[in-house]
């Protein structure tokens, strides 16, 4: 092959699909600094400030605080790999993709899943899930706080009261949660919670960011049956981040990344970070309903990091993605299973949840639905702006 | 935490250890390209080029050419979790540490791993290996082409010979080799090879290449056992990279990096690069002989991307990696297992492999080792010299 190959020139993409989202600048800039090897003094002292400022940022005291070199399904796998045991009993909690994700990981480990399942939309329901939890008595509760399929916020403190009642621990996926709303580990009482770098960290993505309660290291060193995953074995990981004995070639690129996007979260302030998610997202809820859009989630289960309106009747909503995507350069998404249709899935997370991008994306989307002849019921961007002002005030 | 956190300001490092190695210029700036979605039709432009440029540097025809997310190791974990069977016999060729992670990992997916072993720094004897596979008739063969922590070649062809005769498929360790020496999988017969990112390809770690033939995908869809690993799943790989359908969340920075990493060597000719690379390598050699130290591996088995010279009597090597690192800014590492305080090992390899880096690496190397009151039997820089001009005419 004598060819030239021409630098890589991708198209400026406007990310306001689930993730990844808009890079922050800094992260970029983090990257481009030299690599040094996965042993060097350096590189621990990043992963260190990790360590750090994971802690910050899932509000936790653990000292477990890092990251599996993959991406946030990486971090699902670890999580499940190393808790769900052959044959033991592993309760799913389910309302999206995303819970079903960790059951098939766990069926894959051989435990014995045992579900609750709640419809895509609808939050997990605390009597419900404390009541299951009670009678099943499992070892592994599991459940995702903030599922990214639906854009549905799932109570996470009634359901790690009644797993540690029954002596479970708590697996939560944090993947869409963590850097934008209140993920509060601690508060909560989760065990492992796993995200991911490319949503609210504002990051590229490539790493999987998880902290483990000193309780479940308990169970994880109790443990008799091997962990079928080596590369994701958290106690060998524990040996080379604590120990820094050598388990893998860590990135140091993508730790540079991870700090940089974590020092933002820092920089800014966890509360200031959420209060910003929040304000954004509701003023993105006024304009879809100011032009006569529904959204899927009902008012007070929501992600403040992504967000669902419903399609309305006659519009073809993968249309809606083709358009934006390939005339206007801007990334939504649609619905999955259940939802394939239904909803598009609109991310206003990390760097790209500023105000001007919620009217960016109001106006684009109400110029694509107008295409397919769509006729909006009032002013989407004035409703937006009232609901930044009331925000502010 | 209302701190501010000062750009990350790595140590300036010349990286000649095993790897990660030194990453061309145009791989970082290949890296500040934006990102664009994981299903973005320009991210499967790009998996697209690399398929056909791993084909071109792994020297295969085979069309599942790919990178997992994650590093070299999640190769490994991939390649043996989608081939060993619970109960079914998995034969091991092993002659050092990565050949024992083999094993490792075949053993937490329930194999029966059957070893053959041979003396770390000797290479694997074709007609042992031959005997071995034949009375042993195993399912799975696996070695490593390139052990990393001896600095041994393995010889590839008879291995495949002698498995494809017993129906075995093969796995073969390239995480050495790609882009420094010749893989050659079509021609050796290869089944499964795998590799990173970080040593002969120039980029960061963060992804591990890897191909598949034809062969052992038939084997791959026959399997019934489940395959423990979702996340290194290639079926699901395989679907999401060949079918556009959602699997995870790949990093498109990464996948910008590896593609730059493989123009490259497309570039440059991967005869030319092997060249280059058996050329820096010699001239290394003679440079550490010329001083009076011996190489740990016999001529003719010997890496050109990583060599190994013994420590001479009465050095402390660890003091010289500390010195080496600490006041000279100059990574190389030291011998693991049986080999640890007995061998240096350093890397000559990818951008990294130059004439200047050679000498500059052998002044370095016999400066340190002259601060502990070893004396040089001659003049290093020369012999390198004289093994460059007789390699260039």
């Amino acid at each position: 092959m004598s060819e030239t190959y021409p630098p890589i020139d991708p198209p400026r993409r406007l990310l306001f699909g689930p993730g990844p989202s808009m890079v922050a600048p800094r992260v970029y800039a983090a990257m481009s600094r030299p690599v040094v090897g996965h042993l060097d003094p350096f590189f621990f002292e990043i992963t260190e400030q990790i360590r750090e400022l994971l802690g910050y940022v899932f509000s936790t005291g653990n000292h477990f605080n890092m990251a599996m070199s993959g991406t946030g399904s990486s971090g699902m796998e670890a999580a499940v790999a190393n808790f769900a045991e052959p044959g033991e009993k592993f309760a799913l909690l389910t309302n999206g993709f995303f819970g079903e994700r960790i059951g098939e990981m766990a069926r894959r480990q051989g435990a014995d899943v045992v579900r609750l399942e709640t419809e895509w939309g609808a939050a997990l329901d605390a009597q419900e899930c404390r009541d299951f939890i009670r009678r099943e008595r499992p070892r592994v509760v599991a459940f995702v706080q903030a599922e990214t399929s639906t854009g549905v916020w799932n109570p996470s403190k009634p359901i790690c009261e009644a797993a540690h009642e029954v002596d479970a621990i708590v697996i939560a996926d944090c993947v869409t949660s963590l850097g934008g709303m209140p993920v509060l580990v601690d508060q909560n009482g989760i065990d492992i919670a796993y995200s991911c770098t490319q949503k609210g960290l504002s990051c590229p993505p490539g790493l999987a960011p998880i902290t483990v309660s000193p309780r479940a290291l308990d169970r994880r060193r109790a443990r008799t049956a091997p962990v079928h995953s080596w590369y994701l074995d958290l106690t060998l990981l524990d040996t080379y981040f604590e120990g820094h004995r050598y388990h893998h070639t860590a990135s140091a690129t993508m730790f540079y990344a991870l700090r940089e996007g974590l020092a933002l979260i820092a920089e800014e302030g966890l509360e200031a970070r959420w209060e910003r998610h929040r304000r954004n997202h509701l003023a993105f809820v006024a304009g879809i309903e100011a032009m006569g859009l529904k959204m899927h989630v009902a008012e007070g289960h929501r992600l403040w990091t992504l967000n669902t309106p419903c399609v309305p009747e006659g519009i073809d909503e993968a249309k809606i993605r083709q358009y934006l995507l390939q005339e206007r350069g801007i990334e939504i998404a649609g619905g999955f299973g259940p939802l394939a249709g239904q909803v598009f899935r609109i991310g206003t997370m990390g760097y790209g949840s500023t105000a001007e991008n919620v009217l960016l994306i109001l106006r684009e989307l109400e110029g694509a639905l107008k295409q397919q002849g769509y006729r909006p019921t009032g002013d989407a961007a004035a409703a937006a702006e009232g609901a930044l002002s009331a925000g502010v005030s």
